[in-house]
């Protein structure tokens, strides 16, 4: 018989908890009206959550990941133990096909395989549930301090915008948009969040509204389609946001719409602010044209809460993320210091520092 | 016994349809996966339809409430007779009341009120219902007039973006956004058309895709925030959208979001092209500033499908329109003519001619 569901406390700061032996996620897809945590027993299960979207944000999944890599090198020792690394290939191999953009999955793939290779024929689990736990640990760690320096860049008190959800939903705990948000709030220098409800998933109304009540931080939610018309009403200070993946050049891919918000924000004079830990950035790609933009199916724009309610039959274009160019952002917030203006040099000198 | 309603097509051109002697609306709350007529039996019920958007879309609602005007003076004929003009004061008080945007309302409500004013102790029935016949007929010829007109502007076959529904369901038929695209696609102008989805009502998903798949012209829906994004990967010629009111100055309002579609036209050097009869011009006011912008309510925004989705209790900011400055917009588009470039003297112009 399965072991019942343990009594987690259901706040934005347990979205991905390893608890006794076993990796449980908060379901993403049901908050807040429902709050529901699910096991995953091996690491094609953890693939399918991260594909399903029962976690996601980029650094979130990154952290899953490893977990899932632990579930799977554990499972692989249990049936197969000195081949245990044969045993798991199918594992990883689903680990790295659930998502494409966020390039925290891969960063986080990779540094479990560092150490998977100077693993040997012993029980691989504990050495790699503790670097899988270092990871969470880090990347909380590395939101707490982004947080504070992007707070610091906000001169005055004033109302900010973010889109979708990057919160401590979105990565190990604490946030990185929000962790600034979190931040700058309690400094006195943000009056008023604006989230965008963030479509078709509605991250912002369903996860960044439900966080920041947790919080008692004040937020008002808004269509995607009225943040331009609020810009222009004038009081807007920044736009600040997460990232699923930033090119060396500073190029940012984040979900769609965020393009869309810097156009309006550069029109009025709005600054723009892009929080992420440095695993977010990947200097392997040059600039934002190379990073690889997911699609997902024309359902998710077709349906909403479950229900059709677009026409039958039409068409849809519902790509993930967009590409924000480097030229649009006025700083880029990570653990290890920020960049204005970003550019590839300024990236490479924060990367090699 | 009510009667039964009578087996009218449910094609988007049947959005305002008298019959025998009722007016009957297409339900365009719940389209296109149901289709039902709604019976208006009382100038008070034709005005709720409007506020509850049965019927929506400027012309739409203009065409309706002249029909309204017939239904209220029929009913104060039949129940007062001489004195018909006080009995349906409590009506003509609901229409104007129902809905403050769209000029269109406000238009039809004084056509019909100088015809009242012309008449005296005589059944007034049959003269209104021959002058809501006359706007709704009029309207129609002006969408034709408008559609040849704004397809004449587009020079080179590309692909257009619309936003909410400017179409046959929110006009008397054929469309003003969706009139110039209906005419410039059978002209060969157009080689497919984007639908922003338009939260938070999915006018685009629901009533626009479902009216362009009628006539077999190739639309793909997509979120609203993705809309810049698509015009960053080329190939968009227009924007093409409808109109609620054009100030004087023409200052544009229309459905919330409009605003930031032209902002992010703008930047991607895509024109704006805004389609409406003469109807939708209200010289009386001199610029968007003084156009009342209608907020409703958060709910619209945390439920969708008639679910609540987003997070209990949040607050939400609900405008139903945004104004697009005029010089934004490349071309106003009207039965009367084209204003390039629009401004006050060349409103004024047009409005005179």
């Amino acid at each position: 018989m399965e072991a019942p569901i343990p009594n987690i406390p259901t706040h934005a700061d347990n979205a991905v908890v390893w608890h006794g032996e076993h990796l449980y996620l908060l379901d993403q897809r049901i908050l807040p009206l429902q709050t529901e945590f699910i096991r995953l027993n091996t690491g094609v299960e953890v693939a399918n959550a991260i594909r399903d979207m029962v976690v996601r944000g980029a650094p979130a999944i990154g952290i899953t990941a490893a977990f899932g890599v632990v579930i799977a090198a554990r499972n692989g020792w249990e049936s197969a133990e000195r081949d245990w690394k044969a045993a798991m290939a199918a594992d990883l191999a689903a680990l790295a096909a659930s998502r494409p953009t966020a390039v925290n999955l891969f960063w986080a793939l990779a540094r479990m395989q560092r150490l998977m290779d100077e693993l040997g024929d012993e029980d691989p689990t504990p050495r790699l549930l503790a670097e899988a736990q270092a990871i969470h640990k880090e990347d909380i760690a590395a939101n707490r301090t982004l947080g504070d320096l992007g707070a610091a860049l906000i001169a005055e008190p004033a109302a900010v915008i973010t889109h979708c959800n990057a919160g401590a939903l979105a990565t190990g705990g604490y946030g990185t948009a929000l962790g600034v948000i979190r931040s700058a709030f309690a400094a006195g220098k943000i009056q008023q969040v604006y989230a965008d409800e963030t479509r078709p998933w509605l991250q912002g109304s369903r996860l960044t509204a439900w966080e920041l009540q947790q919080d008692n931080i004040p937020v008002t939610l808004l269509i995607d389609g009225a943040a331009a018309s609020l810009m222009a009403q004038g009081g807007i200070g920044w736009v600040i946001v997460g990232s699923d993946r930033i090119a060396a050049n500073g190029d940012v891919a984040n979900k769609i719409g965020t393009y869309g918000l810097a156009v309006a924000a550069k029109h009025h004079g709005v600054k723009v602010m892009v929080a992420a830990p440095t695993s977010t950035i990947d200097i392997s790609v040059a600039s934002g044209a190379d990073i690889p933009i997911e699609s997902r199916a024309a359902a998710e724009v077709l349906y909403c809460g479950g229900k059709q309610l677009g026409a039958p039959g039409v068409d849809a274009w519902n790509p993930v993320f967009d590409v924000t160019p480097a030229s649009m952002v006025d700083a880029i917030v990570t653990e290890r210091g920020v960049v204005l203006r970003p550019n590839t040099e300024k990236i490479a000198k924060l990367m090699a520092g």
